[in-house]
């Protein structure tokens, strides 16, 4: 297998405007909680909370691109979202392979996304399958 | 409560080329298995396989969207793959609450999206929280 265990990667990701506004326009959730200020505010959040699965994009990104092999498949995601996201947060990624079973050629990796406020907004487990 | 159990909801989703390359513009997942015919035909595809993730974004549109209360937030989610998806394919959804939690007002919903095939592609499970 290529990916070792213990292997720890990073990444910083930043919700901005093109992200928000494209998973706008191609998913078409417009809840009030990601569009409007108000509503948002109401319910006690600062400003409209980010989608939580733009973090999912995120991590389709890291999967597909950042890994030392290309050749990979994801099996099986889970995401727990813990503190709201907000436009232009810096988010820094931290994943881990925590465990690997050879037999299968799969990896088993724990994740973080934490905020400039040291918080962890998400955090979760992502199964892959390795090719080769 | 607005959400009650064993509630169902059914959508049919079709993952166009208007979602495929609004995906890959948002979020820059450009892995050759889902980008590269000749590469995932090797893989043992039938054509390219579009990105799990994209899954992920309809399941935020159906919470954000398709509920009779707009006043929810997801708190958690978990999908396993099962089967690939691709260009094209129509996808029917179904969800049912299965849980409920009166006292943190959180409803577990199971959710499966089915193929033209009668197979299921993912299938998982999403909790969320109703503001009322």
């Amino acid at each position: 297998m290529i990916l070792q265990e213990n292997q720890a990667f990073t990444h910083q990701f930043k919700v901005d405007d093109r992200i928000y506004n494209g998973f706008i326009s191609v998913f078409e959730d417009r809840n009030a909680l990601h569009t409007d200020e108000v509503f948002a505010k109401n319910k006690g959040f600062q400003s409209k909370v980010m989608h939580g699965n733009i973090l999912n994009g995120f991590l389709s990104y890291f999967i597909g691109e950042l890994l030392p092999t290309e050749e990979v498949m994801i099996l099986s995601q889970t995401i727990n979202f813990k503190n709201p996201v907000y436009l232009d947060d810096v988010l820094n990624f931290e994943a881990v392979v925590t465990d690997q079973s050879e037999a299968v050629q799969v990896n088993t990796l724990s994740f973080k996304f934490i905020n400039a406020d040291l918080k962890t907004v998400a955090s979760g487990k992502i199964q892959i399958k390795e090719f080769q």
